[in-house]
């Protein structure tokens, strides 16, 4: 008998050619002239789903979305055994030889141990990934110890819009035990990281008026309270000395970290800011006192001003005391903040800082939505950390990533248990140039996946 | 024998007649296609100027120059007289019937006592005024009591480069006793004033940069220094709560009026606080406790933010967290205040406020100006005073401008003295739709400028 091990070893020749073939399609979701090679990729896909024994394969299209959705199920599992929702996209972001790249972004090219190619690191070596560990797992065994639904989305660059309509209408067809999401990957090549938390999001435009129109800033400049001024006046008082928000209510809701998590956490801290200086490089971090820098950006709740705009900003100089100006704002939350919540706590904050010379509003501009927390100690996140760990031979960090993904937010409600298990690494050149992958991790995170779903079939 | 009140009496028909003519010429010199046009009122005024009697008049185009100048003199009067220099411009804003005109701009329509259109207030009722004045003079007593010289610009509503050129330049031939400046007019139609003041300006950018490059809000949202935050944060502290500028040394030249001469400002205030309700319509009047509205805007010293620029403007959201932000910022400056010591004292405040997180850069835009204060004793401005109180039946109240005029600038230290005498009025729509004048005050302005030349001439 041959193993699923096995299986993913003697065909991983194969494998590397399937990925590499999948990654030829230009499969670009923004950009419309290749809308038929996003079709080619999701019916190739398909293909490979029934090839690989998937009962059901199908090509959904919603009436609004430009690409589609792909979703495969294998429910042939004994009678108790969990159902497991794998979630992937096979849509890759815009690449032209001239942004940079050494090689052609969609001819993948092995290098130094790695692969190079638009779509490898984003997303398509993670959808090959689950695809071959299933195919390993049913043609070595003949059936999967746990039943799969594994969906593909052709949207995630371009906005995600239609499979959150998807799940939210379609919901039933999804419904499982736990959430496999997988996208990203891990902190480093040799160091396996998982994912406890991400934020959620309330995005808003503070608008600012005073005078009835622009005025001649020499005639009444001293005399009218200048937007943009009132603006800046009301943005600095946002944030205390220590970076501390000064919304009232605003930490209400936010449960504090035990000490034991926090130290947990703390494993990651020398990777994240080794990061943080290879990619902010900012002249000196900034933040709460009391947290690490990977805490402020993940575990804490925060005010961050995403664009500001008033008078005139071209080259130049024109001497205008503006009738208006505003800041487009955002609060990344954590667990048990609500977007509704915070956006009615800043409309309060801020109309208690508005001088009476100037007029403000705080519009919402989306519904946001809130952080998801992943419950730690779940089976689902025991199996994850032991098929990491077996198969990198160190134990995973705990990671909580600052930003939000809404088909994250979108998916919890269906299932019991989340996990976020990728298989690339941060240094991978996401939407860059020379995208790539570490070659030795596409055969390792099979191995992992395989192991992950094996695991969760074991009872109890 | 007629005076020349009497001859200008006598023609005024025709004086009214030949406005209207001038007014006629689309003279617009920021429109490329109407060069043909500024270039024909230059030819049409030259030709009036000769035939009024000026001794010299010339067209001077500036090698760089898109219109022309033209300066008429004559300099017949007896050896000790003075030479009044007298400034005028005869471009013209642009101007469409759609814009909301009620009949066509460059076809003049009197109605209601008011003559509508586009460059009768702003400024060919001035140069007319001006014009048929030294005709009257010439015409009747067939002399002028005093030398003149009158210089007639055509780019002043597309930047005056060119003209602050020919002053450096040729400064020379301008040279005067005494320079009028004669554009814009009194604060209400029958209510004349004069100007004591302009205030100067500098002009500034300050940029602040942070992160290396422009990174999610999600991921970084935290622990990096937002450059709009910080660039609020300084903004924000460039004024105390009561409106007063904190850079250190700000108002160390700064000459407090005394009480009698702000006694006599304050005859204006009336007028000029209905103008702002008009005008401004803020909520609530802003600035510095312990000066009256038009005090702030033309005796103080102001720092205006005159455009604010960061991240992401345009609808919707973008979780950007920005690598810069930036401020265009100018200060408007009274007597004894130097545009490049302010900039120095600014740059060192903001050096000061930059926090150890961001760098800042304050960047100087452009030479500025130092403010042009009056000698209010001079005897210009006591002759200037006596012409409106005799032609207006009241006296005229004391103005300062918040505004810089650079021709004024220019010119003031070719002159021994200066005044603003213009005759349109605050209401008359310069550069809006059914721009206008008030019928009456075009005989009546070229009788004060009669008075005005005929009183100069006056020995002792």
């Amino acid at each position: 008998m041959t193993s699923p091990h096995q299986y993913a070893e003697q065909n991983h020749a194969r494998f590397l050619d399937e990925l590499k073939t999948l990654i030829r399609i230009p499969s670009i979701s923004t950009l419309p002239r290749h809308a038929a090679d996003v079709l080619r990729a999701a019916e190739w896909l398909a293909d490979d789903m029934r090839q690989v024994g998937f009962e059901t394969t199908e090509i959904i299209k919603m009436p609004q979305a430009r690409h589609p959705l792909v979703l495969g199920t294998w429910m042939g599992a004994s009678e108790d055994a969990p159902t497991i929702l794998i979630y992937c996209h096979y849509d890759v972001q815009p690449a032209r030889l001239e942004d940079g790249w050494d090689s052609d972004p969609f001819e993948p090219v092995e290098r130094e141990g790695k692969l190079f190619a638009r779509g490898s690191t984003d997303s398509k070596v993670n959808v090959m990934t689950q695809l071959k560990a299933v195919e390993s797992l049913l043609a070595a065994d003949g059936k999967s110890p746990v039943n799969i639904k594994l969906l593909l989305e052709g949207e995630e660059e371009s906005g995600s819009e239609n499979i959150i309509t998807f799940v939210n209408e379609h919901g039933d067809r999804l419904k499982a035990d736990v959430c496999v999401l997988c996208d990203g990957g891990i902190v480093a090549p040799e160091q396996p990281s998982l994912i406890y938390g991400l934020r959620g999001i309330v995005t808003m435009e503070l608008r600012v008026t005073g005078p009835a129109r622009d005025l001649h800033s020499g005639h009444y400049g001293g005399n009218v309270h200048n937007p943009i001024q009132a603006l800046a006046e009301i943005v600095a008082q946002l944030h205390n000395a220590s970076g501390t928000v000064t919304i009232p209510g605003f930490y209400d809701n936010v449960t504090a970290l035990s000490q034991d998590e926090r130290e947990a956490l703390s494993g990651i801290d020398p990777w994240y800011e080794a990061d943080w200086k290879r990619v902010a490089g900012a002249p000196q971090p900034w933040g709460e006192a009391g947290f690490s820098l990977h805490e402020r950006a993940g575990i804490r709740p925060t005010l961050e001003i995403n664009g500001i705009y008033g008078g005139y900003t071209e080259a130049g100089f024109k001497t205008v005391l503006p009738a208006r100006a505003m800041a487009k704002i955002s609060c990344r939350l954590v667990a048990n903040q609500s977007p509704d919540r915070v956006f009615e706590l800043l409309r309060a904050h801020i109309a208690r800082l508005t001088p009476p010379t100037v007029r403000t509003e705080l519009a919402r501009l989306d519904e946001g939505a809130p952080a998801v927390l992943i419950d730690r100690n779940s089976k689902a996140m025991q199996v994850a950390r032991l098929a990491y760990e077996k198969n990198w031979g160190k134990p995973a960090l705990a990671e909580f990533v600052g930003g939000s993904i809404p088909i994250a937010s979108a998916l919890q409600p269906l299932v019991r248990d989340m996990v976020f298990m990728g298989y690339t690494y941060k240094g991978g050149q996401a939407h860059g140039p020379n995208e790539h992958i570490i070659l030795n991790n596409f055969p390792r995170g099979i191995r992992t996946a395989i192991d992950f779903l094996q695991q969760l079939g074991v009872r109890g």
